[in-house]
């Protein structure tokens, strides 16, 4: 395959979709194919999967979740991703396996190294050329539920707790993977991370 | 947990419904409490997981459909069966996942043993007490798509070949755990077939 996957990473918030945006247009602008999707939902069919997840009444058992998440990756990564990256184009996308071993270990409800093992198996081994982590620190994430302002009552406690538990997963992944991830503090100004990522995603392309 | 798990196995038209329904009969009136079910689609998520399988436009990846049924399967079992065996009752099921490993081993997109892993993490390693097998012979089935009065063209030869597949895959299944399985001729009149089902059954009722 001769195309460039890339993925961004990064608790809610972070700026993704903004550095997801940015990239973009930098790519056109260098004259690359760009193709920009985000999971879950990157597909008919994964937005059908995601209907039921969202809006199914009542209980839904832990590994029926993550089955139909994994069937969203699988379709998504063979009928969008693969082709286009076999077409040589960049695909940049919002979440990836990453997001999913990281919000899994830090719900505790499913082992984390299961989870990837069925996102690989789903998506046929295909790992990203760069997956860029915005990483929010604690106070950047405690001025953010500020700004809500809502009072730090016992549920945004958890939420603060929940967070910092999924970042800490996301560095860890990041940690075991150094040579495909770039870890960028998401505070910064949107302009200085954008040319962080563009220095590093230049020397991939062809 | 101390109920008994039962499920019904073969090709379609092999008389797994009616079987189960005289085993049901029986069960209850020996006083048992019985969950009768099936897979795909024996819960509300189930059924909308189906209605994507078998009602999405378009082509939908061998991996995710995979992961689809996996998920149908992972929430049936947590939040019906599960429980109903743990309650103590008798659960009879029409097809489970030597259905998945089978008519996928017969496809020969993804592998059978995959296939088996998968359907083995959704179900938190659940096997039955007991898997009747239906088995209907060739002449039989050859019979069956000559009573649809269609011609033998080259779709009804793929049909019969695929069939012979299947039940190849099944008649394999059996060999590997002969004491999970109960193997009868299908073929053979109903009553006569109720009978050793329920010959088989009684000594696992408490």
């Amino acid at each position: 395959m001769s195309g460039v996957f890339i993925t961004l990473e990064g608790g809610d918030g972070s700026g993704k979709s903004t550095q997801a945006g940015l990239l973009e247009a930098w790519l056109v602008e260098a004259g690359q194919t760009v193709v920009r999707t985000r999971e879950p939902g990157g597909t008919d069919l994964g937005t059908e999967v995601r209907e039921i997840v969202l809006h199914s009444r009542g209980h839904i058992a832990p590994r029926a979740e993550a089955l139909l998440y994994a069937a969203d990756r699988a379709h998504h990564i063979a009928t969008k991703v693969r082709p286009a990256l076999e077409r040589g184009e960049v695909v940049v996308q919002d979440r990836y396996l990453d997001s999913s071993v990281a919000y899994q270990g830090a719900g505790r409800v499913l082992d984390a190294a299961e989870i990837r093992s069925l996102s690989l198996w789903a998506a046929e081994g295909l790992l990203p050329d760069l997956t860029i982590l915005l990483d929010l620190d604690e106070i950047a994430a405690r001025a953010r539920l500020d700004g809500a302002n809502k009072r730090f009552d016992r549920l945004e406690a958890e939420k603060s707790e929940f967070h910092a538990r999924v970042r800490s997963a996301f560095l860890g992944l990041a940690a075991d993977e150094p040579e495909r991830f770039l870890v960028l503090d998401a505070a910064l100004p949107p302009e200085e991370l954008a040319a962080r990522i563009r220095a590093r995603v230049a020397p991939l392309l062809a």
